[in-house]
């Protein structure tokens, strides 16, 4: 923000596209800002990946290793393997092999590497697969509600509107689902894809049990529509039994694979991809595959992922010998524990309180609190200035109505001192709303 | 492109964005294809920098170089610069501090940091400027004509109309931006900026003199656009009197400045930035700096610039005391000689030949021939096939009608040797296709 404008305004802001005021960017920026002034203040906002397993010699590491297994792995020569690194490159990506094999390897998903496309992020991930799927106004998507506000902004971003599903008990209301998908073809709309992540999810920390993930496969093949799987948290899980992502389930390639190595690998290196194997046919009658389709767009929108950054994923995956579940233990282990901590908190420190309640994910890196007061950005500044703790309010992550009463604590940055020390601070905060609410 | 589609298609094509199947993308596609098809042609076509000074030792460098520098140089601490690299990290970038001292330093524009946005490349910076200014389908941009594909792809993704501006014999026909603007305006379009490389462009390899980059800053105060200012080739000069950019021009605020370290540095960073200096006000009074406003949609499309990658560049600016001047020098002298070498060639092999001319560029990457025959992917099959030599027909680069006989040579990648029997093949070429026409 400037202050006074001497000269007049060089651009109306309503000459910019509309996503620009768009709310959930409004949100995002208020808890960024409130973050900024509180920096002593415990928060629970943030759902970076813990930090302290970060290592720089590590980095060049596996930049190392990955021009290692250019060169004995891909027969390169050195000049090869350093030109891969450097240069422009394949517009899909080249660890796209390596990618492959760590989804066989610890996601049960056999694709073939030519269905990926390596992506700045998720994000470009999620952002390729919209701009593809929307061919016109009518298109739509669907996204299960409460949702990630990734997803609902690339979609602003391409004037393609987001149908909200409700969650109900199960995660997914399979009946509104498929109520919301007639009633918006019935209203002349084209639905093409429902979003959701259906293993621990960002924010709601909900998984999707066995018989979900198989009815709703059998729906969007009913319904003909996609289903956007997006998994950044799945190696987070509890050590028994994890169940099997939509995309192993999926035979009738229902399913757009959406991946991330921010949380699994490095943040700093913005890599991720999506598995899109689907076939398209032209009306001349000739075929491709869908990720041929969304590299194009990539072209004109980042040309390709950063080859020095796709090393360094390529190097961890190297080194992991095509797993990255031996690396991720540490930080597994870790999050498990943290988990543990702040439901032992929560139960130590409102366990008492009827109308506190809370869910209990078993993996991940969130907890939805239901409280008894409205989760307002109000209620969040004086939960800072006044107790020094920091949460995000569910609001933010509805389209509509929805989340007017929770709140998402995040704990994958937070050590347990700083998880014994919020959840004191967040009770306070709960009893002093209670007090000025009553 | 899949045989046959055993079970049918998974989705239609025509139900995919029309960006999809625009010319642009199938011209590029067959140039890539035929390149792969005569791997031993000499290939005047790849626009991709020399690689002989690619040195992997000095990428580790230039990571430790951009750490140090935020310890000493920022006094940040050890944990603090590593989580610089790693996590995830300002939605604006990290090395705008030293991107603005090296504008100051190189190029004689004197910009505040805050009004840069770091990107994946300079094809991203575009794209979010574009999606930025297209609030409607009353929209349109400009773009002086032959034009980069990276642009036109990128207007095409966002359904924003590209007008093209007539090249004229400055780089640019006066007259023809500023009727186009008018035309626009009573046909109800809202011409919003206009396109151009003003040093030795891509693809013409024409430069803009000082007058004409004065008369186009008065034209945009005068009509109200902007101009878009993409500069990648600048660095590459023949050493004598450098023209300053429009940026350095700009007293108004009318110049959004597109910058690539591609060329400059490793195109394998993929990062480039835009200098957004403008203010935005909106309807409530309060006002933004545009790069602000661009800011918000990075965080939807790739949330933020790989900060490993910008460790790249940022320590190739750290080390070279923040100008790329002295880093480029024997770049600059390489690419200068293959010019040199080119413009030679072809008068020793088609001086006295009256009907084939070509420009002469003092500078960057491209030369244009002009030939007396139609320049389409048959005669440029056959110059692969009989004479094994590539190149690129420059009406790739038209909107419309335009460049049908003419054809582009690019001389960045090449050895003495291949451009010498490279050009000698291209005689021998046009002889032949003369002798098809006669």
């Amino acid at each position: 923000m400037l202050g006074e404008l001497e000269t007049g305004p060089d651009l109306a802001a309503d000459l910019l596209h509309g996503s620009l005021g768009d709310p959930s960017l409004t949100s995002m920026n208020f808890l960024n800002e409130i973050t900024g002034r509180y920096p002593d203040a415990v928060s629970f906002a943030p759902g970076r990946p813990y930090e302290g397993f970060f290592d720089r010699a590590s980095l060049h590491d596996d930049i190392e290793a990955f021009h290692e297994y250019l060169r004995t792995g891909t027969g390169a020569s050195e000049a090869e393997a350093d030109r891969a690194l450097f240069q422009y490159g394949r517009t899909k990506g080249i660890v796209h092999g390596l990618i492959a094999a760590q989804l066989r390897a610890d996601e049960g998903i056999d694709v073939d590497p030519e269905s990926i496309v390596v992506t700045v992020g998720c994000q470009e991930a999620m952002f390729l697969t919209l701009r593809a799927l929307r061919a016109d106004e009518r298109d739509v998507v669907l996204s299960l509600s409460p949702m990630y506000v990734g997803f609902t902004g690339a979609a602003r971003l391409l004037d393609l509107p987001v149908l909200p599903v409700s969650g109900g008990t199960t995660g997914v209301d399979l009946d509104d689902l498929r109520e919301t998908v007639r009633r918006a073809r019935a209203a002349g709309r084209r639905p093409r894809a429902c979003y959701m992540m259906p293993d621990f999810a960002n924010p709601s920390g909900l998984s999707l049990d066995l018989p979900t993930r198989r009815a709703l496969l059998e729906l969007a093949e009913g319904e003909n529509i996609l289903l956007l799987e997006d998994n950044p948290y799945g190696m987070f899980h509890d050590g028994y039994g994890r169940l099997p992502t939509l995309k192993a389930l999926d035979t009738a390639r229902r399913v757009v694979y959406l991946g991330s190595f921010a949380k699994t690998v490095l943040p700093g290196a913005r890599v991720g991809y999506v598995v899109a194997d689907q076939r398209v046919r032209a009306a001349d009658g000739t075929g491709s595959l869908f990720a041929d389709e969304l590299a194009k767009i990539k072209s004109m929108v980042s040309v390709n992922t950063s080859p020095v950054a796709q090393a360094v994923i390529g190097g961890a995956l190297v080194r992991g010998g095509g797993s990255l579940a031996a690396r991720n233990e540490p930080l597994r282990a870790r999050y498990q524990r943290n988990l543990a901590r702040v439901l032992a908190g929560l139960q130590r420190h409102l366990g008492d309180r009827t109308d506190v309640t809370w869910n209990a994910p078993t993996g991940g890196f969130f907890v939805v609190v239901e409280v008894g007061f409205p989760v307002t950005n109000e209620a969040l500044e004086r939960s800072a200035r006044e107790f020094g703790v920091l949460w995000t309010p569910m609001a933010y992550f509805y389209v509509g109505d929805g989340g007017r009463r929770h709140l998402r604590l995040s704990f994958s940055l937070l050590t347990d001192e700083q998880i014994d020390e919020g959840l004191s601070r967040l009770a306070a905060f709960l009893a002093a709303e209670d007090d000025r609410t009553a």
